[in-house]
């Protein structure tokens, strides 16, 4: 067993206890009631790095949550690997689908529950624990930095300033990404293209107050049923999305390409079993797998209007409103998008309300290129590391900041996650397991290593 | 002046102070966090009608909130009027909508503001100080019984079941209820006729669990766009109600009951301008009147799903809900109609979701007669305190237990209501006003003068 494998285990219990430590803060990002709690995730972040063997490490502000930089430079001529992560998580709701509490983290059959548990902080932590391993066994073979940020989840707002403004300190020759997810541990795979996103929010308003249903309905539209028929119209019958100009930029794949992408291992069965679902629901004429991966899609993420409480209260809503989101596949841009979104959803708004679109974020899609010597460094890392060569896929999710690694600063992008799709990130019962928080620390050191090889020899 | 009328002058001052003491309990039928509140409630009104004068007083309890029973007996050969309203209000949210406290009762240009001041316990405390009036000067002319319950607001689901079990004990001639409005107070009104009530709700699951909606989107039926799609199906292109068999029964007004209905003074522009809307919405083919008195309609009253707060999450929801109201005409009948509508909305559920539809509550539609002696007498007790013969009109709202009086007790209703439909029940600043509040109290006399009257002389 390699010096590097021999410290990760004799080292792992508290590598796991310092994680919880790190998953008990709150820094839901999304919720300003919870920005205290964020600053403190900042706080512990720099501190876990600082330990690790950082030879510097600051805390940046940002008009929004900070983001924690840190750097181990061994020597300038050596090739330097930019790790980006984000301690920032999704808000825990709905709480009483919770087995244990999002912030109270639990060990069970081998797996930590807690939200941020795999969406980032767990995932953050394999880099931190990494560095610690190859410093503490004299293996670190070129230079890391760090740029741990605290608005992922809520579209990465201030990141582009901070890039714009900080070029020189963040020069690196790759950008390493662990906050995505693999097949299956058995299976293992490299995400090498995302989807971008525009997430919105809609309000629609009927009357300008609140009204008694027996005396004023039937006779003034009512903004729930004219919210909800203008969301029926945003799919047609083939779940086609019918916001005008939508697909004008769409990159179709070729028929070998589509091909490729279904050779990926996929039960129909195991799908629909896994989501208690008799049948799955989608655009016509595509697989699941393109569904998720290469086609852009509209979903509606929330939905609130009138009374909502306990019992029956006879109102019709002065107003109703819904967030909704797309996700964009190459060569969509977000910001076209939410353009046609607001300009589409304003022209399908009857006379008789007013509505009120809004852009919550936005984030750009991107394909990683799979014939560069970072995606062979993890390749190879991977396989060294699990005994099995990965799978290229296309994921589903987003990272906006992708899209501008390669704009601003120039730098490709490598994603190296070890989550699982089934870790319910964004859901109750997030989770994520011991075995992949520790094929991460062990995968780590071996990018490393391979990518400087690489590079040296190129 | 009348002694009557010289007495409530005297005495305004104190009957509003005692109001407002009333107001200040938040007796929220519908949420159970407020049961205390609403059994305090019971309470007071039963001291209140105590001390104005009922020779007996009890809390009679029911499976839900109980009802306050009272009478005044002065002769058995003498007509007997059962009054009829409720202690229980509406819940009071939106709360950031009102300019103060719902339970912080003020008094602003001549209006009382509060949850209940006009819906119902400002009328019901009508009732309470003409009771005392006419004791106080002699005046009291018949026996009057009071049955004052605190579920108006949910159903009045335990009252059937104390109309059965109390036959001899509710034995009158007629029952009088103030729960209903006039056009204005320049132009006073009896209402002849109230819609039934089938309140729903309805449950999509589509997934088990809520999900990343990048991972799954686009994948899986999102259970908020197939309850809009359900709900947008429920009125087609002439908002015409959709669910099979819904207008069997309804009772069609002849041509000339309809244009009758229309005579009633009406300002298109003034009902927009209210209401801050540029068009009216409603079922083709028929007027604004029309639409709110004499015909059913299906409304949402709620409806909620996935993340609803601040900021964006990218989650597609496990479920998606909503409360949904019908209004009926004679002779639908509510059990048949919630029926109706639950075996509709199943049947429209695509086979990649489930739902679950609910009944909240029922009551029945009534036309109350106008060629009666009790509606004379309150005819002749309007004409005499407002100077002016009341219309006869149509209201929207619902009060289930009008159609049980007549079911159990034999009874018929007159609706000799005294709020106006400006007056936001079941909205934010709720009011009521003192002027309203006054005539009330000067008109129920008169009622019991008249209605004992014409029954000697019948």
């Amino acid at each position: 067993m390699s010096a590097i494998n021999t410290y990760i285990q004799n080292n792992f219990g508290r590598f796991t206890d310092e994680l919880l430590e790190l998953l008990r803060i709150p820094s839901v990002s999304a919720d300003s009631k919870h920005n205290e709690d964020t600053a403190r995730c900042a706080e512990a972040v720099k501190l876990a790095l600082s330990k690790a063997g950082c030879s510097h490490v600051e805390i940046c502000p940002t008009d929004g949550h900070p983001i924690v930089y840190a750097e181990k430079i061994i020597d300038p001529n050596l090739p330097t690997i930019l790790t980006y992560g984000h301690y920032d998580v999704q808000p825990p709701d709905p709480l009483d689908l919770w087995t244990s509490g999002p912030f109270d983290p639990v060990i069970k059959d081998g797996k930590i529950y807690a939200r941020g548990s795999c969406d980032d902080k767990g995932q953050v932590f394999m880099h931190v624990k990494a560095l610690e391993t190859m410093l503490a066994t004299n293996s670190l073979p070129c230079n890391i930095k760090y740029m741990i940020e605290g608005e992922e989840e809520v579209g990465s707002s201030n990141l582009g300033t901070f890039l714009e403004k900080n070029k020189e300190k963040l020069k690196a020759d790759i950008v390493l990404v662990s906050d995505t997810s693999m097949i299956s541990m058995d299976t293992p795979s490299i995400e090498t293209g995302l989807r971008g996103l525009a997430y919105m929010e809609v309000e629609v308003t009927g009357p300008n107050r609140d009204l008694h249903s027996g005396v004023y309905g039937g006779a003034v539209a009512n903004p729930i049923t004219i919210l909800a028929q203008m969301i029926a119209s945003l799919h047609d019958e083939n779940n086609h999305i019918t916001v005008k100009g939508f697909y004008d930029d769409v990159l179709n794949l070729t028929s070998q390409e589509r091909e490729d992408l279904n050779k990926a291992p996929f039960s129909l069965e195991q799908y629909k079993k896994d989501l208690n679902v008799t049948e799955v629901w989608g655009e016509k004429g595509y697989t699941t797998l393109e569904r998720t991966g290469v086609r852009p899609t509209l979903e509606l993420n929330g939905i609130w209007g009138g009374y909502t409480g306990e019992g029956a209260k006879t109102v019709l809503p002065s107003k109703a409103s819904a967030k909704i989101s797309m996700r964009l596949v190459p060569h969509q841009n977000s910001i076209k998008i939410a353009e046609l979104f607001t300009k589409h959803f304003e022209s399908i708004a009857p006379p008789y309300i007013k509505v009120n679109v809004t852009e919550l974020h936005g984030g750009e899609p991107v394909v990683t290129p799979t014939d560069g010597l970072a995606y062979r460094a993890a390749a190879m890392a991977i396989e060294e590391a699990f005994g099995k060569k990965p799978i290229p896929t296309r994921g589903g999710g987003s990272i906006p900041i992708v899209a501008l690694f390669e704009k601003i600063l120039g730098l490709k992008t490598v994603l190296m996650g070890f989550g699982l799709d089934s870790d319910n990130i964004h859901s109750p019962n997030e989770h994520y397991g011991l075995f992949n928080f520790q094929k991460g620390i062990e995968t780590i050191p071996l990018f490393c290593k391979n990518f400087t090889k690489l590079n040296q020899t190129s």
